[in-house]
């Protein structure tokens, strides 16, 4: 006769015998998140040096310092990837030493636009500083703004997208929406100096393009229109195409694959533009009519 | 003579005559908000098996290792539900044996339950797959997105509902929100293939009831119309009835207990609705009248 | 010949000869954001004791929990408010024992402050459970409420904006905002029984000024008009004035430094504010009309 505790556990592995999408037994091929999360923070400590540490850093060990998180990196990223390649093909029986040489070759490539990412973070930076009059340091911006956070893990993730890895660009930029509230695809392209604030409820779809010098309040999204034909819809650009120059306020969304905000123009908030806008304008809901009463209730 | 030390520390011992709201001490029925996430994360890893493991699972080990997950839910759960269930009593003579069996029945009851859960979170992850051109596998899905975490923990955390546990599952939810923006009441009522997409800024009221298929963006609200009462407001239906294959845009807000929107209804982004809509309607704002003007500030 | 990681690493040290204002290296005196969450758990432990602890506390060791604490937090807060202290003054060579004593005798000041914040940090938990329909008791709101949660962080941090420390109150509050989605610039000034439902979104601008009984829901934004200026705007009262016994719906701004929300006001969801509103009023948008449609895709 099974006991109470029997019965509850075959009644689970029970379960485990229907839908299978929902396991993840016996195959190798999975990636580790709390392993991504390391990762990233390692990668953030080498973009940024000093700022994320315990202990001061001085120059004289630097080179031995990055030469251990590169180390570190490089082994468990590698790792990482190679088993979401061998996963991406769907077999077991695939030969592992191709996806991990793979793998090997992708980190390798990553690690060296770590200098690019460095040079583009630069440049957010210093966007959020000069726009921000809250902001009363860089430092502070580094250390504290959500949108230099969810900009730093989008760059990084964005690299590996280009590199072709599949699901960790995604896990890593859901790990810092998580963080921030701001939510950038990974597949998104998204040119210097771009600049969040606040940042949360912030949505930046798959296929968004956003050029040089753009500035995003909390809560806009750039978006697609419908997404009614789900995995149909896979490859098409969905979401707007931005300009340079371009700031758009608070709570704002702009839609669709075909709508193009043209350089320099300004969207103010709470509007929803689902047409395209001519370079140089400014565009700005005609505030919906306030109905005053006076309170009684109280 | 009081030291610069001893006149804080006593400052703050005194201010702890009052306002004993604010203070436990003496009380052995509080909850322990740690332990509760841990049993959180064990729970998880029973309903997705293998997905967030350091290591490979083997199907010739899962009996153990379900084995030994329930008996540390069951071992810690039962722990925090018995001092909820002897706190909410407000008494401290009551007789610990019967909360403690009390509990035990409980998180009996939920544990088989399990099953069932796996059952609706398969359903749910089979919607947002096939909902979202962005999605890439079933496992993206699983390992990434915040929507199916917050209806992970919602749906564990209702179960406590109905069971009649007290405060243990809005702990649970609130750790949710906090983690992915997604505020989810574990009161609500939520069906089959529920499906929410990118989700910050999402809040699902207590009375709310949401039917099947039913699929909601970022920033949506499905609220109450005032609450002003507090509360007097205990208990009543206070928030939106949704039924089956309903979508609704971003932030839009659908409020008021009386609303009811019908089945197949379709509502787009940034409306503010208080009125119940038919089934088979599709809705929309007619946007705010755009004013543009040419910016030569620059 | 270098081989593959020596070229990895000398491109990336190679990097680190620009933009230095990315780098802290061989510099002193910088923040440590960890100790700094330590901190603030330990000081929201000594405002509410009993409620976050693995044990239960006893009265008769209460004396020695807060003292130890106390300890704690003068040690390691003195560490750091003495190191960004210093590094305010943007220079190496000034004496580091006046950046320490005066980092004391800060930190002295703020925790002679801490019966104040618990004083108005109650007033907040009346707040939040009376007028709050889904609260069951002060308990929950105390465990599981993101608002209570992102306010506690906030009084702290502002009793140390108005002690004179630069970036670790917005360190602070910045940590709560990514947990809460509550985004309060600590340099605001907000009066007793301030109460925040939901709170996903919540943006509080650096010189907003709100009164006592105030109610704000998720996706409210207390802003700034522009911050096209950008730094030039430095300390320019740019964020809105809020009276007394003001609720303010869901999603809905108030923009702007002259803008004045008089005592006993309400204004409904999803509008946008920029003139004054005279105490009293009732006000909510005309909402946009809504077009209908028969949905006949499906």
């Amino acid at each position: 006769m099974e006991n109470n505790s029997e019965r509850i556990i075959n009644s689970i592995l029970d379960s485990y015998e229907q839908h299978e999408e929902t396991i993840h037994v016996d195959t190798e091929n999975i990636v580790n998140k709390e392993i991504l999360i390391e990762v990233m923070k390692e990668i953030r400590k080498v973009l940024f040096p000093g700022f994320f540490e315990q202990n001061r850093v001085r120059s004289e060990y630097l080179k031995y310092l990055v030469g251990e998180r590169v180390e570190y990196i490089q082994y468990h990223l590698k790792k990482q990837v190679a088993r979401v390649l061998g996963n991406a093909d769907g077999c077991e029986c695939c030969p592992k030493s191709e996806a991990s040489s793979q793998a090997e070759e992708i980190v390798h490539q990553f690690l060296l636009r770590i200098p690019v990412i460095r040079e583009y973070l630069y440049t957010d930076v210093q966007a959020a500083y000069e726009g921000d009059p809250a902001a009363y340091s860089t430092d502070e911006v580094i250390f504290s703004y959500p949108g230099i956070y969810a900009i730093t893990v989008y760059r990084v993730a964005h690299e590996l997208v280009k590199l072709g890895v599949p699901l960790i660009p995604r896990i890593m930029t859901e790990y810092a929406h998580g963080l921030t509230g701001i939510d950038i695809n990974p597949g998104a392209a998204i040119g210097k100096y771009f600049c969040i604030d606040h940042g949360t409820g912030i949505v930046i779809g798959e296929t968004t393009t956003i050029g040089e010098h753009v500035k995003i309040y909390q809560g806009v999204t750039l978006g697609a229109l419908s997404t009614k034909r789900g995995q149909l819809l896979k490859g098409e650009k969905r979401h707007p195409t931005i300009g340079n120059h371009v700031t758009i306020y608070s709570n704002t969304s702009v839609l669709g694959g075909d709508t193009v905000i043209g350089d320099g123009v300004t969207i103010g908030g709470n509007a929803f533009i689902v047409n395209s806008i001519s370079a140089g304008m400014k565009v700005n809901i005609k505030n919906p009519e306030l109905q005053y009463s006076r309170d009684n209730r109280s």
